[in-house]
């Protein structure tokens, strides 16, 4: 007999999130462990517990999510599930903290069905928060030009190396900084967009009307923000492919269903195989196999 | 394929009522979320994620309970829950804090089976406690003439009040407060009812022997003290309609059978709908209805 | 309809031991309740859950299992089960803090398999730990001359007495403490010893390759320690009846799988009946019977 499939939600939060929980019970997931307020050196004691029960040929049943509200909580808990592996007895583990990852593709997957995105070029607004980085490195290493926007230069300048580093590219222009704050720059980035996210803080209006009018080659507008204002002034949560003009745009709730068919696929792929590493790229490909 | 029932269960203690989650899957119910430890303020994000997970068709397959040992903790976050939602995007939640709900509704639908409600005179013992005032609010709102008993008079007469508002009557007749000192007071009370409920704290003897055999008019003694000694003299627990000369008498575990009826199909009426909100009211129309 | 098998899972460790979780769900556990972070003054109130919420015929498919990785903290809790229960209204439990009862049953199960136990002679190394406790009290149940060893003379000794208090023995030579520092006695013990049991800290080594060669009437030498160095020096943890001249050498994984196999024998146990209570003695039986 199948052994059932058992995921185990480690959840920085002090309530394991509600959320991640509907998803995986969702996903087919037949006995969810909830674990709350986990932090790194706790991880080691459970993952062992999860390695060391179940022999090889069943351990692809036995699975771990991390999730919750706090994104680098989260990602410190899933690096430590990925140190406590060694060798081959072992499990999967798929990260999808406050959404970030499955909300990054899903955006990127919404624009790629408008345009190719390998040399297109895009603007990341929000660029160094944890969906905008992720979207800008799925961006680049799609092949497009990227410009990541903040309003810290700095902290867009040491987010464009990192990510750089990430997809090992040496090539700058690939991914750009600019300062939300040098109007010029972003007029001249926006001014060559095909595509444009909006990846911001709730309730912060990022681009406004005229800005977003002054933009003649975009055809993908994504705003990613789901609580008024919006994020870029006229495009409504609810927007799903919505053509306005040479336009295609979205808002949060229309790229919603994609990422969550995608955040269940990959509750999926985690249970066919016992050393899936979902973390953004991987779970981007799941994406684009849909 | 019918998405899996999953409920979540909101518990103010520091571990959540074993009780809560035997009966919740003893009632259908497919996944069990426990939350402990909870706050009104952890509720809105917990909620939240109920909502936002599920399509509209698919919601009535998520529900929340609201249980635990502390009636009143468990009230607020009853209260919080309500809060979070807004618009249609909603699901069903039931409130039993230390079984209050389903006990009262157990309580009076007893006392229903040996003499119509409407324009009977009832005492209710303990009358200020949370079992208490809902036995004494549905009573009222059945039509009996209540008279609500508590060691304090001023809780009395403030529960009295806070009664006849919430069911939206006007007719102070219908709800009068005593002071259990008032022997006078009392005795009257007694010597005119037709149905008393002992539903005062564990183990607290509320009437004695000689009170009780004073009462010529009783058809109904229900005392709801699980705890020697009994709450009502000569009661036992485990009496379930048991005949003493015109009465019919009911201890705790007596009534515990139709309780746990009760509580169970109050589970099963959550996940009929997507906006169900079961207090005691709603609850005692679930117990009619069986 | 049968009622679901129900298993609360009592667990004094932060987080509940996912180890004992997937070992529940792979024993036919329909519904598993964690509870962790708990103490024995929270245990009546879950215990009573348990017991008040199904009736007489279907509380065997509720039952409870107290583990995690604190043996006397779990010890503890395994008591207060214990003591919440009065009259038949109760349900099964089994206790088996980090694995100790399990590990220890299948260590003695192990040694059976190649020699009479009843009469035969063996050194039980760290005897004073949970485990190795365990293995002693097996052993001079089923009539072993025990020699049981420890750092600590007095502990030791301590060991012992309480060992044949509880197995209701006055033969003082069923079982003799040593010190592990008195290398005469050692030697003594291990020269006549058919069997050896190394049950210490884990990576901490208690006998050298020269102090084993030494032992010639060894028959069955097992070692469970899992962490690098060996607890007996040329035992690896891979040994599963390895034989080396006329002994058969055992290490902790090659005792891992009859272990997990007697854990989940024990928890299907657990249902059913409504009064088990599974402890080193009862599990070794069910381990006999296997």
């Amino acid at each position: 007999m199948e052994p059932q499939r058992i995921l185990i939600q480690l959840d920085p939060d002090r309530h394991a999130s509600v959320f991640d929980a509907v998803v995986a019970i969702d996903s087919n997931v037949q006995h969810l462990l909830q674990y709350s307020d986990v932090e790194p050196e706790s991880v080691r004691g459970l993952v062992h517990g999860a390695m060391f029960t179940r022999g090889p040929a069943d351990l692809k049943n036995t699975a771990i999510f991390v999730g919750g509200s706090q994104v680098s909580a989260g990602e410190a808990l899933f690096k430590a599930v990925r140190q406590s592996f060694f060798g081959p007895v072992r499990c999967s583990v798929m990260f999808d903290g406050n959404g970030a990852n499955t909300t990054a593709v899903a955006a990127v997957l919404s624009a790629a069905k408008h345009l190719p995105l390998s040399g297109c070029r895009s603007v990341v607004l929000g660029g160094t928060g944890p969906v905008g980085g992720r979207v800008a490195k799925l961006m680049a290493r799609q092949g497009s030009h990227v410009c990541l926007v903040s309003r810290d230069l700095a902290k867009a300048q040491s987010a464009c190396e990192q990510i750089l580093k990430q997809i090992g590219s040496t090539d700058q222009a690939a991914l750009q900084a600019c300062a939300s704050s040098d109007q010029n720059a972003l007029r001249v980035a926006l001014g060559e967009a095909q595509v444009v996210f909006a990846c911001g803080a709730a309730g912060v209006q990022l681009l406004n009307r005229d800005q977003l009018s002054a933009c003649p080659k975009l055809k993908v507008v994504i705003d990613l923000n789901a609580v008024p204002p919006e994020g870029i002034e006229g495009i409504s949560v609810m927007d799903k492919a919505v053509q306005r003009g040479e336009r295609f745009d979205y808002g949060a709730v229309g790229v919603g269903g994609l990422k969550m068919k995608i955040h269940r696929a990959a509750i999926g792929k985690l249970f066919t195989c016992n050393d899936a590493v979902l973390d953004a790229e991987e779970i981007f490909a799941i994406g684009q196999s849909l």
